[in-house]
């Protein structure tokens, strides 16, 4: 819930409009005021009135198991967690020099960046919408910078159009938006829009393209300095009596059209990565490990489950120290809360009911590829004014990952120089570390000719091979959503799970925090039903 | 010029790509990295051999005349400035708690702001592709911090549309580009497009339409996932057993082109205002400032010019302090910048040939009005999830601009409650300063029903009040440019002018310094001729 503050004066305030507008008007003001808006996160979880002794274990300490741990622990329950890794955080992950990490199959990586520089395996971005992640980074004090997903001045890239040449984000989008506005705008003047508009709706749509497609006076997507303006010129503004702008050149419609580059024209406009976007100050673990300082005096590290049984009386999970030193060991407790991600859970013996084994069975992991690089220099920024943002590209690397941090610093940097999805995830994963990074450097070079003149250092995760998840998020189908999601999500005894994996939000920090605030509040509503 | 270390590598690499591939692609490869880029900013002035014991008196200790400073005397001039406020900055001004201002006609503001909060009443971004400016801000090690131009989850807003009530940016964006594609797809499927595509280019045309329109496979642009996912959700993903989705319902079609909210869909596009784009931490005179800290020795501040004469021995400036004490006093030298605004300059005596003299009588000023309002909370974060960027409204205040800094923070929060230009500028403007400030938050509380509630004090500036300047920036007419402006900028005896009004980037910092860097690269040419 909101604190007293907010609640009251926005409550005050719905009121007052409730009075004197109606109930209309209120429902508006309710959602212009966000109460309606498009999150399911419905504010700060109180749990009271936890039965005095109950005992909740917790499997896994990623984002998930966290929230369960302090938000149990605030509420009155003694509460203890159980991690394989020998960190917090999971998946809220960030790699930073000195730091080694060990992969399935043995490869170790030692990460040689600079002091404070680093990459971030998993996520990396936090959009405006994910109120729940957000509201625990205010509640620990987490200090958030921008995130930049889409920069006009970085690169979209297709080795297969404009003779494999980078072409500049605000190229691509002045020229495609404007050629549609012209497309349009010639069929709408010569009447052949059978779209019902009355004349006036033509006159006011014809208005529309011309500002919206920096077209002309009659309507063309030209070389000009309306189109400049956005695309850029050729020769820039310059004071006193420095050379005359020269407006740039479009590209040909068909050449554009035909290239594909549109393809990622779109991705800023997804909710996802729409600005404001944020990140944590120096790597997403930051908000993970202000978690785990709340209840780090309850987290056992390093600590592998082997098998997890429960009673009508309660819960038994076995476990061994995860660098296989020492025997088995037991923990008990009333209740469990299992944050295991099923692309491992579904490999230990559990003791609960078909339906959940099934749904613990059905739900494929995908795979993705993150690779760091650590440059003598922020070229990017210094030859190329890309100042954070991304550059898409049709090469397997896929993607380029500028820092949204440090700007303009003289000092080294670390791209995020591969994400990669899908086949090219399996296929770059399948290579040694130091391959996957060469691959990297390789591919990068295509697009920033200095790669192999500044080219420091790499470290290349392949979620396939992560030990703690075997692969990178639960990839649900529609089908299996169907038939096994709520059986996933149910209490089945004295066990609920939580992750990513149960919920609608797959990959996402969100998805597992709010799985995990929606199945503490129905366990904690069970055990008070129970007592 | 750039620093050894990065001219050396480039080079290097451009001399690779020279001999592997020839001149076509050492050509594509200059452009790739930047150096044919859209930029009139060359690098780093070097001015070297300058005469021993040259003076240099320059007018006005804004950008342009701080840059002026900064660079002649590096090169070896001895340098005086005569700068007219008891502060330098000019127009690069921030007002902090504590600040007052007197506008012309007497009213004093005192700045009633929170420590830490402020307005910029000038300049209040810096475009990545201000070179110049950037330039500047790292050799003067001023951290930059990321400005948040566009922010889907703001507002646009009509007066006169959707009953008056705000829609959020991320609705009418996704919907009008939406409604743009299945217009031009109904258009290319019934081959109603006379446009000369063939049907390769057709289909091509139609499968670019659905990605970026978010259309279905009939293209269609209707309720559901591809259109929600962009401009939000009714009821929105969850986690565990919470609520499944429910897909938002867009806009009328011709409802939403006749509301003319598309009319500020563009901003973005525009390459003033891409992403990524800049402000500095802490206000935007901290540049200025930083140059300010580096020549501070030979600046005179509240020194008003009266008279600038000139013979072809040296330049002669009289002036008085600007608080009315003490007499005239004189300033010679042997060259003369001069920045102070047209505005000003065209009411003050100076000897200069009817060529300049005219130019300096040809350009009006715009005006421009700025009001920052101080809130008790961030009700815009906490209620409305806008995390900086801006709201464009058609009643008068125009603009909303949101704090893009210390996100999240739970104390007081400041506004840009409007940003004026045109006839409102100058109606508004007219209006005393309190009540510019009670207009702001009435109109305000139109778009956020906060406002009354949370309001505490405002400032507000009106440029055509501001003392220092008598207006807003220079306006120049393309009639009065082809006329003018090659007489304002040429060095007439001993004197040259600069500033943002000697420039084709007006109203921008980055017009003021090139127009300076250019005017000083011109002055020390002309002065190493004569000597």
């Amino acid at each position: 819930m909101k604190n007293f503050h907010e609640l009251l004066s926005r409550r005050q305030l719905l009121a007052l409009v409730g009075r004197a507008a109606g109930g209309a008007a209120m429902y508006q003001a309710m959602n212009t005021l966000g109460f309606a808006a498009s999150s399911a996160y419905s504010g700060r979880i109180e749990l009271d009135g936890a039965p005095k002794g109950t005992k909740i274990l917790i499997l896994g300490a990623g984002m998930a198991g966290l929230v369960a741990a302090y938000e149990l622990r605030n509420a009155g329950y003694s509460v203890k967690v159980l991690e394989y890794n020998n960190r917090a955080g999971g998946r809220a992950w960030t790699i930073r020099g000195g730091d080694e990490y060990t992969e399935l199959g043995g490869a170790t990586q030692r990460c040689e960046f600079d002091n404070g520089l680093y990459i971030n395996p998993g996520p990396w971005r936090i959009p405006y919408n994910h109120h729940a992640v957000l509201d625990y980074a205010k509640r620990l004090n987490v200090p958030l910078e921008p995130f930049v997903q889409v920069n006009y001045n970085a690169y979209l890239h297709s080795s297969r159009a404009f003779d494999g040449k980078p072409q500049r984000y605000r190229q691509v989008q002045t020229d495609y938006q404007g050629y549609i506005a012209e497309l349009l705008g010639k069929a709408v003047n010569k009447s052949q829009l059978d779209a019902a508009l009355t004349n006036e709706d033509q006159e006011m749509l014809l208005e529309s393209l011309r500002s919206w497609g920096a077209l002309d006076k009659d309507f063309r997507y030209v070389s000009g300095m309306a189109s400049s303006e956005r695309r850029g010129f050729a020769v820039g503004y310059g004071g006193g009596l420095m050379p005359l702008a020269v407006p740039s050149t479009p590209y040909k419609r068909d050449e554009l059209i035909n290239s594909r580059l549109w393809q990622w024209l779109s991705s800023g406009n997804q909710q996802e990565f729409q600005s404001s976007i944020f990140q944590p100050v120096g790597g997403m673990d930051r908000i993970a490990q202000a978690l785990y300082r709340q209840v780090a005096g309850v987290v056992q590290l390093s600590a592998k489950v082997t098998k997890i049984n429960q009673s009508e009386r309660g819960v038994s999970v076995t476990y061994v120290n995860a660098n296989g030193q020492g025997g088995l060991q037991t923990a008990k407790a009333d209740w469990l809360v299992c944050t295991i991600p099923l692309s491992i859970l579904s490999e230990i013996e559990i003791a609960v009911g078909e339906p959940m084994q099934d749904a613990i069975h059905a739900v494929p992991y995908e795979t993705s590829v993150k690779i760091g690089l650590q440059f003598k220099r922020r070229f990017w920024e210094q030859d190329e004014h890309i100042y954070g943002g991304i550059t898409h590209t049709d090469l397997p690397i896929s993607t380029i990952g500028y820092p949204a941090s440090n700007y303009g610093s003289n000092g080294k940097g670390v791209l995020l120089g591969a994400y990669v999805w899908g086949a090219n995830a399996y296929e770059l994963g399948a290579l040694p570390p130091e391959q996957r990074v060469r691959v990297a450097v390789e591919q990068g070079a295509q697009i920033h000719a200095q790669y192999p003149g500044e080219f420091e250092s790499g470290i290349a995760v392949s979620w396939s091979r992560v030990p703690f998840t075997n692969g990178c998020f639960g990839a649900w189908t529609d089908v299996a959503r169907e038939r096994h999601y709520k059986n996933l999500c149910q209490i089945d005894g004295r066990i609920v799970l939580a992750g990513e994996h149960a919920s609608y939000i797959p990959a996402w920090q969100e998805g597992a925090v709010l799985s995990s605030l929606d199945a503490i509040g129905r366990l904690h509503a069970r055990i008070r039903a129970t007592v």
